[in-house]
């Protein structure tokens, strides 16, 4: 038995007050594996109580157990943390900040898992989709300080639906127009003022990130060197009026031919290592299809498994490669906070061995969840 | 001089009350050309004034003269008309009663112009954008009863955008996501309740008919028979919480290879037989670029120009023959009882022999618009 | 022991397609009393799968031990039904056709929760908040076919804030501005195009419903009568582009003086005779106040404590006898499937001799929602 | 004649880039008076194009004289002036920097008329709503430098519903519920995230400004001192997702009895010293019904008759002395831009010795706008 392998690990939250931090926050309230001691926010907020610093705007209360944390520096240098025992630190940093912060936390030992953009493009930093490229974590050290990052929220998303696509047809090429929701910009984000019944046709940025990160994600690992896939993805970027939850309307275009069942089959079939493993915050399918007549809709339905499942619908057949469809993603859940806590996971049950424990591929067989 | 060739001509309106037919109502409030006599309803408004039976809700009061019109019924049987002097009637009924009643009304022989969608497949029926295909109306007979359809909302949006590309570059395919307004779908289109914060990826039937629309907008016309092109639109319709104003996500690949300044100038430069004739509601310009670091957004954007104009922004390369852009179009202007307006006096101007005319065609030397 | 007084009870759902039959629908999904063996709605969905005539709208998926389920007719004849074992009708019907089918349902035997505003002034028919007027229910026979009904959404809310202050203080008068939400309308309800963005200061008939509803749970009940108490509300109703949760900005004027912690701890200590029965839809506590400087807000607040406890904020006092609160009421759970189904509890709790048994006064001392 | 009495004057407008600055922008585009010269803002936006550093968010375009107007320093230091023409400033500054800001300028002998907060309760800074107390202007000089200031959005549109109250019946006591816009707080203001499909009962330190501002408002003004009435307004403000237009549910107790026809005749009849002056942005109206079955909606109606009108409805007698009603007022136009540019129309009239003119006072005899 591997009962003794993982043990409840505690972790930081660099961020905390803002949107995606409060996302953490709520996850890591009862989590099986780690336990959050620390709340991290800028200096405007420390020393103060938790439930005072955070403008919280989430639909379920504050956690009880942070409400009165008192909120603590993001600096390193400002916490005793025992030499052997590195925490674990979750970074819900603003990208303007988030680098040198992330960086110097890796060097003093610590395991971080980032939201932010600003090491994304950086040597030795995984950019993973736990489903799509967990592989790519061989890019960083198995033990020891070091940064992975979790993907941009609308890449997250894509990279899920285009994964088995491209392990069973090969794709040469992507079109995708997104309608964003408000809430990944988060309470700094666009103003009431300019969203209420408003499209805005451009998020700056936004696209390159989609384009570049795609390419990383489907690139090869090889010897400890990514090589990027060539550009495959086109995209129009928009933010709407919604308060939850990325559709992207996506066209593809196959290597190889394909029919409707067989297509279906491999997106509603499609599995990853987290759901090999049990991963505590893995869905037990990271795709499903609506019918197609009641295709997703962000309001009603992001949420739904967790918000850790992107959920399909609308599949349109244009000729035996080229085929439409509708894909929704809880750009805060599954593409911020339970993205980046899913790749805390997988990164802590390779650090066990888990993942390359024969009976860990096994489907669901001695679920990990049960063992810490 | 050709003052006299026009004179004020009568209309009647055909659903009225609705969120369309309050659209025409506004317009033909001072129309220089029309004079708005009678304002039909379904059999409920009949008898009651204009100001009682819509409920209305556009963001101008409703026109005061019509405000305590007795609301008459939409059969001609039901109306006294001079025999020489048939009516031109707009029509903006619901596409489940629009097709009887329009027949009824052509074969008493008014110039019936439509927006419903009942006879926009009809042989006989021109369905045109003026300034795309105007040549289509020699598909009916250029006096006398008869009926004219406008296209579907999206469709002419798309279509004003691709007419510049077709002429001059060639258009092979064209792949696009909506997102679209509510006000399309009128006082009984969706609830409030579904559509708050909501993004709903499916209008039933939009699609098809932007596919099948383009198909005979862009095809041709020869000896009173038109030939549909083949289909080349591929198009994901989507609804979004926005009260005015479709936005087009709009990939398109050329047959001739262009730069962007060619293209632009393409684009910017496009004028219409309406631009010709100076017709009253035609737009100066029927395409307009923003500042490509300010798109346009519906809210703001759709009803600039006297929402006639296409909106036009995010024009990207991304190959010498694929392009992607956004088009913003307001849908119940430019894209309802404008495009309909136009339409009508594209028609009349016609009748009057002025489309015709060698000077006609001499950009905006003698506005028509001041001839009646 | 009184394990054997309740047993699993079979209910149907009238209008079960609609907005609030959903909310049925939901709530009856897992219930320890009931157990829904019927859903019914009008002709056009009959002898068709519940999935496909529920346009479904809840951020829940549809119950899928219901998704399949034939809907069935409304009108009691069309059902065969166990002279002796008469089931519980729960309505959800629309005004104009809920009250001739739930009196027939009530003639045929079967015990009658309706939320429509059919029968509500309808002489021994109980209008009752569970918390507020239980002993209303002695207006109507203890057993057998009788139809009760639950008040107007806006009408329960408020109910639920002055049933301590009556007690407690006396109250003179109450004036309230609601600020209402779109679901309470339903799926039929305003259109998108009319309330995205707006206010609209006009709720047709609520004001009045409101100023009576009040009159009559307010009143004395003797001797089988009621008689009604003066009017004392005098309300502006407003809907604002909010999907649940109705907020009130209300106004009191007490008979007695009071101060701050007096009336804190009369609202937040109220305690009704659900709470004493422990009924299994009844919230821990019927009101409870959010800290002042974070006033409740409906998307944010509207379903915590499962939708059936009336949030307050921004208490202010005015003078010893004038006080302003801020209160919102889930108006599709607590203000109408979520009431419907406390009511049908405390009359089946009655049915069963439940509400007078000594013991059952002790606050949750035997748990009602272990018997069955 | 008075021809020569007024000329066009000069004028600069101080935080020309928020969103009430843009409004300015708009509505001295074409100003009959008034010739904006200088566009200022902070620090960050100086030395370049007004087009570049304003985020545009009106619906119309921006300005086209303005668009590459140079923006300049706020300091009055910062610009030359010459002596004897000190200019017009209209301050759209934000609370927290404009005191200092507007001072100075008073000191260097602008005549600054602000809509900040800042100076309102500052001795010698008359607080004037120019139809309700013109008189106040006495407790500044009448030319050189000094600071006027527009009271709160809110504050406006309540005081023009209470001025004919007041006069004609006497008002005891008002208490509202306010629904008001986002646009107020401008492109900082509430985040989208917080404010779609939402309501925030709490606008911090609204009430109390709201309170405060009618005392003064509605104070006595004798011999350069203003002594303020008892409060007698409470007041609940919400913030509802509404792009523009606050609405008041506004509950009055008069001091004199009135029936319905009195109370509208004095309500409609209502003119102040801008419409007997015929200043250029007077509405004709300052307060206007609509039909009662038609309530005024923020969306639609907020910005006709030039967003200068308070537009009144749902008129209902409770008693003789007690009147309920709902009153909607454009917040950025009256309520702010609009509301401080009649205020300095009124000041230079003043200034030009028009308002003491006896012919001045018969209504629109001599419309002073054709004057200059």
């Amino acid at each position: 038995m591997i009962d003794t392998r993982l043990r409840r690990r505690r972790a930081i939250l660099l961020g905390a007050t803002g949107s995606v931090g409060q996302r953490f926050a709520r996850l890591l309230e009862h989590h099986p594996w780690f336990e959050l001691t620390t709340l991290c926010a800028s200096e405007r907020s420390t020393c103060r109580a938790y439930r005072e610093v955070a403008r919280w705007v989430q639909d379920a209360p504050i956690p009880e157990r942070f409400a009165e944390r008192r909120v603590e520096s993001c600096a390193p240098d400002d916490h005793a943390w025992p030499a052997g025992d590195p925490p674990l630190v979750f970074s819900a940093l603003d990208a303007d900040v988030a680098g040198p912060l992330e960086s110097a936390w890796a060097q003093r030992g610590a395991l971080v898992v980032s939201n932010a953009s600003s090491h994304r493009m950086t040597r030795g930093v995984p950019l993973v989709v736990p489903e799509v490229n967990p592989e790519h974590l061989e890019l960083a050290p198995a033990r020891g300080g070091r940064v992975l990052c979790n993907p941009n929220c609308t890449t997250i998303g894509l990279s899920l639906v285009l994964a088995p696509l491209v392990r069973e047809f090969g794709v040469e090429a992507v079109q995708l127009t997104s309608l964003q929701a408000v809430s990944g910009a988060g309470l700094d984000g666009p103003s009431a003022f300019e969203m209420l019944g408003e499209v805005v046709p451009l998020i700056t940025g936004e696209e390159e990130k989609l384009e570049r990160e795609t390419r990383v994600i489907f690139g090869e690992c090889a010897g400890g060197v990514l090589r990027p896939r060539d550009a495959f993805v086109r995209a129009t970027c928009t933010r709407v009026p919604v308060v939850d939850g990325h559709t992207l309307s996506i066209s593809v275009r196959l290597t190889r031919p394909t029919d409707e069942p067989e297509l279906c089959a491999a997106l509603e079939g499609f599995r990853g290592l987290p759901q090999q493993l049990g991963l505590p915050s893995a869905p037990e399918r990271p795709l499903r299809f609506l019918d197609d007549s009641d295709p997703p809709r962000p309001r009603r339905d992001a949420a739904r498994f967790g918000g850790m499942t992107t959920i399909l619908g609308r599949l349109r057949r244009r000729s035996a490669r080229e085929w439409d469809l509708v894909a929704l993603t809880h750009n805060t859940l599954r593409g911020a906070a339970g993205g980046a806590l899913l790749l805390a996971e997988l990164a802590v049950a390779r650090e066990a061995g888990l993942d390359s424990a024969s009976d860990a591929r096994s489907p669901r067989a001695e679920p990990v969840q049960r063992l810490p």
